[in-house]
């Protein structure tokens, strides 16, 4: 599904894992938050995903697909592509899954020379996880509204830079990541034991 | 401490428990969710009460107390005073432990008789929350913004009913439900298996 027009109270998912005792046996919790523009939370979901495993993107499609907001959903934020470690989700296929474009938020430049080692030294089946990194083609660099800082985004090709610039001012309110994202990551947070 | 002015940014915490199966021995999640505001999430915190049990004043004092917030947050407020079944909090006692006011938010007005029959069938020790019950003197009725439905309202001492009002009227965005209310249910409510 594309998007040609932007709305500005468009509802977004931000998607983000709790945590999770690396490189151990055990399911890692994900939340996704479904936000209004950049304020109003509609929903929160939640689904589980196998540290280091391989089902991120089938476990992320599935808890968007059967949210009884997923008509309502416009686009897709994951907060990077790796959750639970090294489960690496493939956004061409869960935008083809649940029919929505994808935008990844990365908050620093990644290396992906010094993932594929880590993928290699640590992850069991290490190249079907670095088939989904080689696929990131392009990883851009934008600044959104007065946010000193800039980040990084890759997408889907059914966006263009401007719809992702725009989707961002729209769903960022304070700082420079997306209220939905944020949100999911302090909910993912209180399981932090102190 | 007592509110005398209150700010159009206030922090408030608001509070809700998780999904739990009755009448089981067991924890129910209880999510507390800050906001500046009617809509900025600041922070998300959680603990565990024992279902229908006695902890909830004391884990949620504590809970409070423990979060890198507590400095922030002046106010405190309740979806009803029963978590995980019948742990019943006592609100004077929570509001002198972490030394702020609270107000509970009840949705329909609460019948005493019966609660006093359910607590005498199926509760162990059932005067002791029935004691908390007992406090309760008064029930109060308002009408929020253009919320066509009136809430009902019981808060402690050092409070009053016109301050009451206006943290609500500051803190409810849509509807009849203050923002970190509903949004600590919609966090519990993810939890809830299909």
């Amino acid at each position: 599904m594309k998007i040609r027009k932007v709305k500005k109270e468009i509802r977004a998912i931000g998607v983000d894992d709790g945590p999770f005792i690396p490189h151990t046996k055990g399911n890692a919790k994900v939340f996704g938050v479904i936000t209004r523009g950049n304020y109003r939370v509609e929903g929160v979901i939640q689904t589980e995903i196998e540290i280091d495993g391989f089902d991120a993107t089938e476990k992320i499609s599935d808890m968007i697909l059967n949210s009884n907001h997923y008509g309502q959903i416009r686009v897709i934020l994951l907060n990077g592509i790796t959750f639970g470690g090294f489960n690496v989700c493939d956004i061409d296929e869960l935008s083809n899954i649940v029919k929505r474009p994808v935008i990844v938020i990365i908050e620093h430049r990644p290396d992906l020379e010094s993932i594929k080692l880590a993928l290699k030294k640590n992850q069991i089946n290490w190249e079907k996880k670095w088939e989904i990194f080689k696929k990131i083609k392009k990883i851009e660099e934008i600044t959104i509204k007065k946010s000193p800082r800039p980040i990084y985004v890759h997408y889907t090709s059914n966006l263009t830079i401007e719809i992702v610039k725009e989707i961002l001012n729209l769903t960022i309110n304070i700082g420079h990541i997306p209220e939905c994202i944020r949100i999911a990551h302090l909910i993912g947070a209180s399981f932090i034991k102190k």
